[in-house]
């Protein structure tokens, strides 16, 4: 233990660029988007500016979308108003991808946001809403000191290849399997 | 997709409890603090009362301190100022851990704390600083609703056999092996 958090600490201490990282968090189980919104209130705890685009909305708010509203420091957009994956209208759901996209490379273009969450951005990728070559080109092209977190399953590949940091949330256990219902608050 | 989606919906429908739920996030990648900070975020966009006690400190604030800090909706506790696992003097570890574990079980015996967060308990657990009965029984007799969410690699199977969601963080890729210090701000 002691020994291994030496390695760690030299590696870290022999790490020396400063720069904006990219941060991906997939897989199928839960914390994805809780481990985005985590890292939004720590950089606020920092005093950064931060954006957020939703790419996949429910029909009701979430907490996390009441709680960010209230900070002005905080750039808050959902995609497509009442905008759910159910209406099965493949050109609707292009052009609301499309739109949120334009807000996210606004923000990829802007050094004044210091961190960039494009939460369930890899669903929208999945379905091909997007080109993956064009969201590696806005990535590689952003502020240098900008750091991006990307949420959702089913990664790319070739988002993963350019990431600097991907976790995959693994499924070890589901509430709904001991007949829990989804709880407001911890939405599990 | 969609008829996946279907399954999901029917299991969620039929999950009638309303009770509070017990969350783990273990494994050795990145995410498990930040997907617990998320949910206090969310908990507080709905309105509730969080308690949160740190069982693991390093020398200098962490952002989602600084943040938290600022709610008075939120009830912070660190262990043990100044505290890091370089001491190796297992004494004053077992009594740090100790004061920090009867902070937590406070508020485990308090229904007014409707979100509480054992940032990094899972690693306190593994030292055999506190024993994982103790914890257990304060669990099951906790207020009904109140929901807990505990964080930290190497979770302990009797952990595990009581909660009710397990996600394990599994490291895909991480930034120090790009030679990417660790961010303010975002720490990786």
């Amino acid at each position: 233990m002691a020994r291994k958090k030496a390695v760690v600490d030299a590696k870290i201490a022999s790490a020396r660029d400063d720069r904006g990282v990219i941060v991906v968090a997939t897989g199928n189980g839960k914390g994805k988007s809780s481990s985005g919104f985590g890292m939004v209130a720590r950089a606020l705890g920092h005093g950064m500016r931060v954006g957020i685009v939703q790419f996949v909305k429910g029909r009701i708010a979430t907490g996390e979308e009441a709680f960010f509203r209230r900070f002005p420091e905080v750039d808050y957009h959902v995609m497509g108003e009442g905008y759910t994956w159910e209406t099965q209208d493949r050109e609707r759901d292009t052009r609301a991808a499309r739109a949120a996209w334009e807000k996210a490379r606004a923000m990829l273009e802007d050094a004044s946001y210091q961190l960039v969450l494009l939460d369930e951005l890899n669903i929208v990728l999945k379905h091909g809403y997007l080109s993956v070559e064009e969201v590696i080109a806005a990535l590689k092209a952003r502020p240098p000191l900008q750091h991006v977190v990307i949420t959702g399953r089913a990664a790319k590949p070739a988002l993963i290849a350019v990431a600097d940091t991907v976790t995959e949330m693994r499924s070890v256990k589901h509430a709904f399997e001991a007949g829990v219902r989804a709880q407001k608050g911890i939405e599990l």
